[in-house]
């Protein structure tokens, strides 16, 4: 696998998903890198609460509330 | 393939490529369902632009274009 995590394949099902025809390669590789740093981002936002709560494992609540600071309303 | 696209080995990485020590499953789970909602919501965004530019392929600029409405700041 390559530095990117995601894969290029569900991009395009997520794509095509939403609607769309068709999907350019490079529409599928954009969603991918910003999925991946949108990912970190949550997921360093998590690991603050993870911390503030003294525990050493991220838990599925850590995440929750992570994704309020990341996304719009 | 389940009904998320995404996959469950990814998000261990991302969250450990954040500094955590330990995940727990829940919270793996949580971000992979949480960055599909994320994708498919960036993707009907992108599809917007897309339609307005009368093309019926989605192009990564249209991808770029979306981020911003998704994303906070």
């Amino acid at each position: 696998m390559s530095d990117e995590d995601l894969q290029l394949a569900p991009m395009h099902r997520i794509i095509k998903k939403a609607g769309a025809e068709r999907v350019s390669e490079e529409a599928a590789d954009e969603l991918r890198k910003a999925l991946d740093a949108i990912g970190v981002r949550i997921a360093k936002e998590a690991l603050d609460f993870t911390r503030h709560a003294h525990r050493k494992t991220v838990k599925a609540e850590d995440i929750v509330i992570a994704l309020k600071k990341v996304l719009r309303d």
